[in-house]
């Protein structure tokens, strides 16, 4: 039994920067590509799906779509849901990574990008960025809908979307890819790989990069590794380490 | 309470003036461009969508994802259907419509694109145009894929669908929209507009113009009509039924 998780390509805010959150930007020409390496990639390795997941972003959505295109799998069912959102990024989202380091000090943004338990300041209810105004969350309770999270909060809503829906297909033998966010896969990361709560701070998933699972029976993890140029991959999860700096 | 159904763009191999059916082409650059102008004429006449419907083939596949792509609804669930196929054209498949029509004569092409109840001849089911051998049909009985179907077949497996899964969406208030094909359409158009099984093979419907039909509470049709330039979607119902002429 094996999973294949795959953090979207990069996106126009990844590309600017800037807090996204559940800020609904594209990908860049950048992501796109990353997104169509890892079709190319997941077709080289003789891959196949019958089931795939994403969240309710486009950066996600598309990157799957990409995906599927490459591997000539449209066909196949294409689940979504708010739970795999990215982290909600409170009163950050649309500021610059580098410009609130400066302005709120590094030590700050460090807290509120890797602190496991700390949000980031949250939205007010009026403001235009409140999830509450959009219609795709129109479905969501008022105590479902963030105005911000911490990554202890996102955990708090993958989870149980892991264990309910995912985690039954998985069993059922579904060859699923799920398309998703840095933080939606590192709550599910830090799950499977048994990490504790103060050196999840630390882990970093690249973007565009499959990310394989394997299990056994009782869904313990038998092995786990990205696949790829292993070189590259290693030195692009140090520069995602690296955006706070100037 | 409404529906959009729109026939997917443009393909290679209507270009190509082929007999598709299941043949799982993609959309020509024309068709992308129709199905770009869907969108826009969509997002122009403020329609919404939260449910939308498609085939298992990647012309309506694609085409559905453009369409919700320009209207920012990639969130939006995307139901998927073997039963929303185009008719199965048998061991048609693959062949020009005018070469054919040199070879059998001009009226045995029309009985086979036309006719209600007369399927064009079948595929063996060793040939490697048969739906069963592919990863995708599955899940189907031998009872259920087809090795060739008329447009009366072709009814048979979309009507149930239309009634069981679409008609209590419709009913429940959901703003739907269904991106398939000529002949799956047709059945549709068939039932909704009460069309005879004599007159229904005059019938055509244009690629990637938006067909818009409106119900009272009982499902009866209030009103009915494409979007866009009348004219030309007029000339292009013309030209459909032009295509085995030279």
């Amino acid at each position: 039994m094996k999973i294949v998780l795959v953090r979207h390509g990069e996106s126009e805010w990844n590309l600017a920067n800037r807090f996204t959150g559940w800020t609904d930007v594209d990908l860049s020409e950048q992501g796109v590509k990353e997104a169509q390496a890892a079709g190319e990639l997941l077709k080289e390795e003789g891959y196949d799906f019958d089931l795939a997941y994403t969240s309710y972003l486009k950066r996600a959505t598309k990157t799957l779509n990409i995906i599927l295109d490459i591997m000539d799998l449209h066909w196949i069912p294409v689940l979504k849901s708010w739970k795999l959102n990215e982290r909600h990024y409170g009163a950050l989202q649309g500021l610059n990574k580098a410009e609130t380091a400066e302005k709120e000090g590094a030590e700050q943004v460090h807290i509120w990008r890797r602190s496991f338990d700390t949000p980031p300041p949250a939205l007010d209810k009026d403001d235009e960025r409140y999830p509450g105004k959009e219609a795709k969350y129109k479905s969501l309770t008022v105590e479902e809908l963030p105005t911000t999270e911490s990554l202890k909060m996102t955990i708090e809503r993958v989870m149980p979307y892991w264990q309910e829906e995912i985690v039954p297909q998985i069993k059922a033998g579904r060859k699923i890819i799920v398309a998703a966010h840095g933080n939606s896969l590192r709550a599910l990361v830090k799950h499977l790989d048994g990490i504790s709560d103060e050196e999840i701070s630390s882990l970093n998933i690249p973007t565009g990069r499959p990310l394989v699972y394997e299990f056994d029976q009782e869904m313990n993890v038998l092995n786990k590794y990205y696949l790829g140029d292993q070189e590259k991959i290693a030195q692009e999860i140090n520069k995602v380490k690296n955006q706070a700096k100037s």
